[in-house]
């Protein structure tokens, strides 16, 4: 089967839900409809900044459906499967393949440590279960353990696994990893990885919350990078790493929501427990978002 | 409002489900009325040897209804109720509260990290949603997250949080705990803590997956503790340490669900991609808990 | 060969060095008198309390002669050796014996992960290079790694290695250590434990820097446990857990100088780069100090 | 003042030291020799890979006594000061000054916890000791502590202080060092690092254990950087990262005296407790480098 190849940028779109837990329809609509227009390459609905792991089923759900509803088959929509089970985690797969997703982001959750052959499993169920292309994402300082390079070797052998999402944050691992995989797992940068260095190794572009927030910025960064002019790029990279300091000293979920409130997208706050940003981290984001986005118009 | 003190053994129940999902209603029966029979003090389903972190909203509430009807008021259930929102941990408590549970074992969990505010107003909201009394749980390896004592000492304060149940492994911690909240936190050990330590503490029992697969002899080490036979309960908490030797090399659900089995509870398997004890493991786990049984009895 | 038992209370000594290196002899002299004078059972120079890792051999072989000589064989002296290589270890032990110690605590320092055969390997070079007993330390979360019950237990099986100081924690650990080890190495508890609970594990006291600044109190508490009075030695054990918690927010080198110097022993500050503790850390100390003596002699 | 500017290739030099503890003066004198004519731009004695914490002072001194003496003035010899106070890594600074090096590189081991400003005070006091410069070391994997990029910052202003030597592995964050600090601390990557990734972001060449194995080919891939041929540079990297991942596996220092034992010096076998690699290894790495070489050079 001949897969559709995905590259660039995908925002890690946020959730926005109001106080009783309603996901606001509207203002997703519109982010969607605003992203699309600053030219991104695919939308990926329910990753961490989309809180996933706060959110319950029927929000999930309809998450999903607004945004391949709005999407409208513009760009590939690669949506959040986030279980502690194969068995859910091929319920919700299924589920989301049969509302129009483009892709599945497979997410594991571990409670009792697992072992390789146990998320190998996991992510081959997700892939049995549906016909579309899955990511593989391994986020190790949240999960708390790492898919380790023979596994995802042997998961990029199943035909419908042809990515991988690393947030590990360790480049030498993924230069690794391009050394035994090859092009068989085209690799997607995270926040946690200097996207320029992740797409000289190859990389297939970024699924990132910062993207929701700098969209056109990372569109010029990504064609920078595909045209290979890496001088050009780092200067450029070097200039939008500010909104990763930023975001690293608060809850990434907050700052991005934060960001977007700004931007005038009423998407609210964080899900509680979370708590939203204190007043001058809000300025903070603001400032650097601003600042980043006029010294690469003017440059 | 005075409510009755918990004191003793509650063993934590499995959950026993078949390969569809579907919630083995006669084996937990049978499981609850062995236990029972053998002394028990109360019975926690859902905690952490519940695999509460693999089953869906409609296990849980099955799972909780019948044990509620099985116990029938003979001994108190404490129903753990899990979630990473204060919105999914106030419904789940209600709900169990409707279904007639005696109280609700708190559990957090999280992704993003969490501060102390946060950590607090979560444990208040479940109080605040129903009428029981509610145990605190903290288990900072398996969640990442530390409940500070001074946070305890606030959650304290409420009227129906009078439980704390550790399985941080922390002597010393609960030493200062108890130092500081002195009995408005009455303390149940887990089995990342020496019992009878935890006794000597002036604790109220413990609440662990062992319980399950030594009932009489957890019954009988608890009575020694509450006479003060301390140089006895020692020697008897020697012997029985072994099985949490084994239990820490292996998963623990998969443990206490190995050696059910063997005592003929046909309990199955841990919950994919848990995977089940090599055979080689089962036969450890059924030797120790048959020479603990015997070194109790003879002795 | 027949061994002298010891048991009971070794304070850690401070290690009194003025800004340009040297010993303050008179001071170390003073300490060694005072502590003897209150009944404290051994003294233990160049422990982690002694700053052992910010002195250099001249110093610590300084230090070791004049404990020596104060003590004048009214108390066994137990000197630290820390090295990373077997071959300074065994020099230094064999320095320390001719200068009259009556036995090593064995300290392993390493850089690159090390396996249980080289931490074996080390142990058991000190044990063979002197005639004294040696006492086998583990501080995993100062040094990086663990000593694994069969190596504890195979070093158990040198004539002259019959005691171990565990600084891990972890309580049910150090039960399981008694299970599998028995009588063959006896345990001093370290600030780290719960000393009562030690020593109704069969420990033979502690040895930790607290007891430079309680040495009065540490023996009484020691002496009810030896009388096996648990309920009363565990009342005093929570009136003096008051200190380790102080202690733990601190620097515990500048805590225990800080409350010597309170004292009248001029023992100044901790070895630069370390810092001494602010004005209000100092007067915390000293309360906490004054309140625990109070507590213990008016009940 | 003017100082000279450091680039390029600069190994560790592996510690020749015989079963005594004596430095095998010829081979260390053979090995500079060869390095120097492989096209090295400097030479590193006492870093990791140098074993420096596991050697004594005597061996520290004689191994840069030769070192310089064998470099004779063809390129610069930056010796590893690794101390846990300020007094002897003054002191250590001092004596290498007086023997000849070119500059120090600063490596702090601490025990207790220290802030930032002890961690400051320790590199000022080395850069105030001597009249050459300094390179800060930072290895938070090892030695548990990471100096924040506010005390990096400030150590920049020193005016003998021009590099960092980063071993934490995290690019990100080089990347906004990089932003803060600009050009007043040049970076030097480690063999944690992607060395392509670090000369993108205008490092100044690398200091690595994997040099001495491979010093031909590292200098032909600085080269490559230094043209800003990223394109063929990354081929290269590519293809020599098979060495990180196979020393990552084992203990650095002793893959390193492995593999240059094959290559005909006889560097013997690491300091004890560490132990020499088994066969198998032994013969992987040595497969590893024959096969990066011919890569290297048939293309």
């Amino acid at each position: 089967m001949v897969f559709t190849q995905w590259k660039g940028i995908f925002p890690y779109l946020v959730s926005p839900v109001d106080e009783y837990g309603k996901v606001k329809e509207q203002v997703l609509r519109n982010l969607v409809e605003h992203l699309i227009g600053c030219g991104v390459h695919g939308l990926t609905p329910l990753g961490s900044t989309g809180e996933f792991f706060y959110l319950d089923w029927e929000q999930r759900r309809e998450i999903v459906r607004i945004v391949v509803e709005a999407a409208a088959g513009r760009v590939p929509v690669v949506a959040g499967v986030a279980a502690s089970t194969n068995r859910d985690a091929v319920f919700q797969a299924a589920e989301f393949e049969r509302l129009g997703v483009d892709g599945i982001l497979g997410i594991l959750n571990v409670y009792f440590p697992l072992n390789q052959d146990g998320i190998y499993d996991y992510f081959a169920s997700i892939a049995d279960a549906v016909s579309c292309q899955v990511v593989v994402y391994n986020n190790p300082k949240f999960t708390g353990f790492e898919i380790e390079i023979p596994t995802l070797k042997r998961l990029s052998q199943i035909s419908n696994i042809n990515y991988y999402k690393d947030a590990s944050g360790n480049t030498g691992r993924l230069l690794q990893l391009s050394n035994v995989v090859g092009n068989d797992l085209k690799i997607f940068s995270a926040s946690a990885h200097v996207p320029v260095f992740v797409m000289m190794l190859g990389g297939a572009g970024w699924m990132a919350g910062p993207a929701c927030l700098l969209p056109r910025e990372s569109v010029m960064l990504y064609e920078l990078c595909e045209k290979k002019h890496w001088d050009e790029a780092f200067r450029l990279q070097k200039i939008m790493w500010e909104v990763n300091r930023v975001f690293q000293k608060y809850n990434l979920a907050a700052c991005v929501k934060a960001g977007l409130q700004f931007q005038g997208f009423s998407v609210g706050n964080p899900i509680p427990p979370n708590q939203p940003l204190a007043t001058d981290a809000q300025k903070e984001v603001a400032q650097v978002i601003g600042r980043i986005q006029k010294e690469f118009h003017t440059s």
